[in-house]
């Protein structure tokens, strides 16, 4: 733990990535209204899910990431069950906290202190809309991080993000000008899967940054471009995420291996996409 | 109630505003490090200083608006708190849910479903960046509304907000965009009081929306041009937020007392600039 201290996020995901030897990361987006026959649509019903989700996963991912849209909309029980489906992610995978929270400053002060010291994730979501002093509350923790919403993956990507701001795309003024607010390690991007020439763009753009890579799956993102573009030259730090497809693989008895299955698939399309990919150019782990 | 299934959000402000006399919102945002003495800075001792605060400005107000970063920054108790919050809330105020929340169309549903339904708010606020897809969910509800994020108060709206979109200011292509959104009379706009220039002009594009505008009081804004600017040439419409100077007006026993005062304040100088306001061209309530 004590070594945890001293690492920056971008170091302490490249390990988990290596020693897991796995780029997935998979959304825990427990819908009541989804859950496999057998469970019930209750808070309670969802914890199991998930648990049983993470326990037919767990050796495929370097990461998890609960969207909190999914917990708070539970009622109160909600924060009781992320707080306990958290209890049940080994300690040697990422958890990323999907909040998209942006507020002023004395504000994101205290949704940074919620998602890192109540909840106690690795790393959240940051919505840029409002600035430098709503995203800083979120930068600097050791070993804590933040992926900034650059380019999300839903058609919605189209109404602003993509809009230009001079010459450039407004989600790549997102990322030149937010580069210069991380010290220590600590900023990332998100970049949807549905937008590879925007991926590939915006790596050269931020070639040290992670990168969580949405919308691989039911939203139709490509994974092998999401891959190929996302890795970094000699790291790999692009977090590949999928959510519904696999979640939500099987509504019967079969659900945990039908789980496991589709995300053993996206596993093995994510390291045939790393070992063919001329950018990454090096032989596979195992 | 029943009444209330028919109108539209505007409507609904409208009708408020004219009833209680009042533009004022108090935005409850309350902060455990800052809470008077005399309260044990615990989630049970900030709803007691809350109720203190409802208590003692209901009379004065057209709109309570608390802040979910800092219920959710209490931990697991924070939700109870704001739930029990609310119902020291008299009905004919309207209550907004400032979460800021922005996330793909079945995301953001579960997100409108636990602040609507769960939380039962009237309105909420809404970040733009993430397009029209995460902005749906929150219209259309019968007497519901939601107030997007066009121009924010704080320091950090220059870095994106501010920049321009071929001719136009960024704040300005989401009003202008996002205007053909709304059927239903639910969508408002928060634009901060600290531009003035720019909430004249951000009225003069959407003459009809309900406009939610902080940043009077602590970040120094200007009051006179935000009642001046901000309201409608024939309603009003503008909702006033102030917080932290309300709240925490004086930290000694007499705190309810100074809020009131504070709050009575503002509510005069609002007053006095709907009076002397050419553009609105009427005679005071009372």
């Amino acid at each position: 733990m004590e070594e945890l201290q001293k690492v920056t996020f971008s170091q302490r995901l490249r390990t988990v990535q290596s020693k897991k030897g796995s780029l997935l990361c998979v959304g825990l987006d427990a819908d009541l209204q989804k859950l496999p026959s057998g469970f019930k649509r209750t808070p309670s019903g969802a914890l199991s899910f998930l648990r049983s989700i993470i326990e037919s996963t767990y050796d495929l991912v370097c990461a998890y990431k609960p969207n909190l849209a999914f917990f708070e909309s539970m009622g109160p029980e909600g924060l009781a069950v992320l707080k306990d489906t958290l209890t049940f992610i080994p300690q040697n995978i990422i958890t990323i906290g999907d909040a998209k929270r942006g507020d002023i400053g004395n504000t994101a002060e205290h949704y940074a202190s919620s998602l890192f010291d109540d909840l106690g994730f690795d790393a959240v979501t940051v919505n840029p809309y409002m600035g430098k002093d709503s995203v800083l509350p979120f930068l600097g923790r050791p070993g804590k991080g933040a992926f900034l919403l650059a380019l999300t993956s839903n058609p919605g990507s189209a109404d602003f993000q993509r809009r230009k701001v001079g010459p450039r795309p407004l989600y790549e003024v997102v990322v030149r000008t937010s580069k210069g607010w991380d010290e220590r390690g600590s900023l990332g991007y998100v970049v949807g899967a549905t937008h590879p020439a925007q991926l590939r763009r915006l790596r050269a753009l931020a070639p040290q940054a992670p990168f969580l890579i949405p919308g691989v799956g039911s939203q139709g993102g490509d994974l092998e471009s999401s891959v190929r573009f996302g890795c970094t030259k000699h790291h790999d730090l692009a977090v590949i995420n999928v959510g519904r497809s696999v979640l939500y693989a099987s509504r019967g008895k079969d659900f945990a291996l039908a789980a496991r299955n589709e995300a053993q698939k996206v596993w093995n399309g994510i390291e045939s996409a790393r070992t063919e990919s001329p950018r990454i150019g090096r032989a596979p782990r195992r």
